[in-house]
């Protein structure tokens, strides 16, 4: 497959999964949302179904859609190591294009809520959810429960791609996507509580510098000092699965 | 294909989405249905399975169900060109048959919320709901905001289609249409809380002009200054999307 | 197919789809049970899934697990009107087994909470939770409003079946079920809120019967004055399902 | 199939069910998790995409993941009798490990959440939530009873597995685990409210047994006194759904 198929079918593929993925958290975030307070549920179906529009529009590259996923699959031989930057590359690229759609989508709640006093007010009791809609944040700060948290998060996301048997060629296709989706509804409702699961780093660095750039009124900071570890985890927790699936079940 | 089979299958599917998609928005709305105040989650799986029902039901005709997927599959040289008056005028009639279907199933919650001091109130503060089970309105009146909206939540549902790799022949059918009634509960989900998810013509313009003629108790305009919004967006946004595809996927 | 192969599959699969579709009723209305009050998208999808569960045991039969069902697939010539008694019988045995398995899974909860003054202050603003765990009653009462609510909800299950594409041989099968099943979820979020959404004569009338024949505390009458309704109008809107199929898509 | 390819993948298998099903509860019970109070929606859903994850990591043994599947399957005639020990050795001992990791995921969370005041008095009106992430107890104590809503969960869980047409070979695989993973959802949305639904001696065991070890504050008593009915009503409605299978439908 030539880099430029790679290219645009992972920047497509990743930036529908963070439209759609920062977009639930956009639509229950905010007061002048229909989707205003919908719950957990909500956000778990709206990044799982996030994965399955992105993933089935990237089908020809194997929906990656995770730098994570990428790196499991150049270990398992699947995906070339010449081709790990490029995917990077462009699952960064979707990532940060994704969250500059949902503040498009969702433009006139950025600016109205962000001077709200009422929702100004809610935001000081509780600062996550604005930054929700770009990145994660753990409810309880610790640096080697954070690690562990989001480490086994993507683990049991890449063992469970793996064992698919639907991962053949380039990644996945076909029904794997849907049950891919599936598979990340589920790591939502069960492992998202403490950290928020990134499980992803290009999900949570791209839309996070995003927030950077983004001229939003009273935005806060961007969280740098928690910003390495839903890179770091979910790579390790992607290398891990990749090599216990070597071990045990190649 | 012959037009009188589009016509049946497209009219049936047309109209079997619009009586769950609408019916889910009476069934949260009415004080005297056993699915009040169900919520956000409940509209967005009520819409996607309408798709599911519908989408079954017109797999004949390649379950287009909206006249901005007609137009893509067009431009895509899937839909002859000269079979797209015959689509939008069955997805127009279906949507309006839908729409008087919703009435009929919930005529005694029409008449009797619509007279209820109570509900009267509750209208006062949002006059949303009763207007929500025939068309859409925003939660923020902004042209260019809205436009954006719904443009991107279009495309999002047509890039996706269009990479199915399940539609080859008429359009969708098969998984397929599992699928595509799966991304349209994650697309409610994420990108329905600024306008109410429209992206389709039909599924707005039929049911406000049912809504426009039909003789209900107090129920106010039919927000026609907002109505060509929805029209004119999710063709747009299904212009956009086969544009893209074209380019990069084809 | 022999008449003891559709005795046993479609006994075992009714009383499956009435385990857990009166079940969820019970789970979300009695206070001692772990999902009260867990609201109408669990009962939708309780629903669903006693479909999929019922269905998928009854697949050598065709699932159908509903008299109107079985009546639209005689109709179309799919299953031989010689055997619809053996279906109709069936089903009313399996749904009549069903609803006491019920009564034993929540035995402990229905003597728990009938003799509560809590809930029976509960029960005196809304009688209708302890008797929807066995059968439907609407909640504004109007002969033709009631009956055409059933007949539209029941018309869009059995137009579903028929247009599938999976209903070869005896029924629905393979893929086909959770399909169903998935339009089920949708009918109850849809159209459920009327009248609760029978769709199905044996799912209504054989759980009444239970409900008359057992030994509840203040059970309350068994709703006969409206019982002939959810037998009527589910039966008719299949029929009108098969004519129209016959007419437009056969 | 070697007894080390049963053991690496009925091990990796249970746990990941166990991470995801504990995971849910834990998600919600806790009050600085993101999910809390997210309902028994996301509960059932948590459980239910537990089983699709496990399940799709243990296709290689038929993802039994469940000592009374491996009962059934063994009456049956598809599992070996002599394989019994080494499954139900390994869903022990992954149902242990994935019992772990849910405490891992939530440490913070646990340690927390154990210690504060508002926490202690909800526990103290209810103790179970906190139990609830390791092993069942129910709404009302009464062994009769609580046997025979385990042993009819069970029951509907086995028949339906047994009855896929799907489990050819070793067990569940390919969409069959889709299906089995949405039936127990259905199994919990209908009925989970009286017992927790339990439905597999090791989900409930192995997770008990850690509970007893690890060094959590407060942590209560590990209910033992219980703790024989969902080891014995599962493979007690496994066994009877097996027989049913045999002379029914066989």
């Amino acid at each position: 497959m030539s880099s430029s198929d790679i290219f645009f079918s992972e920047v497509t593929g990743t930036a529908l999964l963070i439209l759609l993925g920062g977009g639930v958290c956009a639509a229950v975030t905010f007061k002048r949302s229909k989707a205003f307070n919908a719950g957990w549920v909500a956000i778990a179906f709206g990044w799982g179904f996030g994965v399955l529009t992105g993933g089935y529009v990237a089908q020809i590259s194997g929906a990656h859609l995770n730098p994570a996923v990428t790196l499991a699959l150049a270990i398992e031989g699947t995906t070339p190591w010449g081709d790990v930057p490029i995917y990077w590359v462009s699952e960064m690229l979707g990532a940060m294009i994704g969250a500059v759609l949902v503040w498009l989508v969702y433009y006139g709640q950025f600016h109205a809520d962000l001077k709200d006093p009422e929702m100004a007010e809610r935001r000081g009791e509780n600062p996550g959810p604005v930054h929700g809609v770009f990145f994660t944040s753990p409810e309880i700060r610790n640096t080697w429960q954070n690690v562990v948290t989001e480490t086994i998060a993507t683990f049991a996301l890449v063992i469970a791609i793996l064992n698919l048997g639907l991962t053949k060629g380039v990644g996945v296709s076909g029904t794997g996507v849907l049950i891919v989706a599936l598979v990340v509804v589920g790591i939502g409702l069960s492992l998202g509580g403490p950290t928020g699961y990134a499980i992803n780093p290009a999900r949570d660095l791209g839309p996070r510098i995003v927030h950077a750039l983004l001229p939003l009124p009273n935005k806060g900071g961007s969280g740098w000092a928690y910003s390495w570890i839903p890179v770091v985890a979910p790579l390790l927790g992607a290398a891990l699965a990749a090599g216990l699936h070597q071990v045990a079940f190649a």
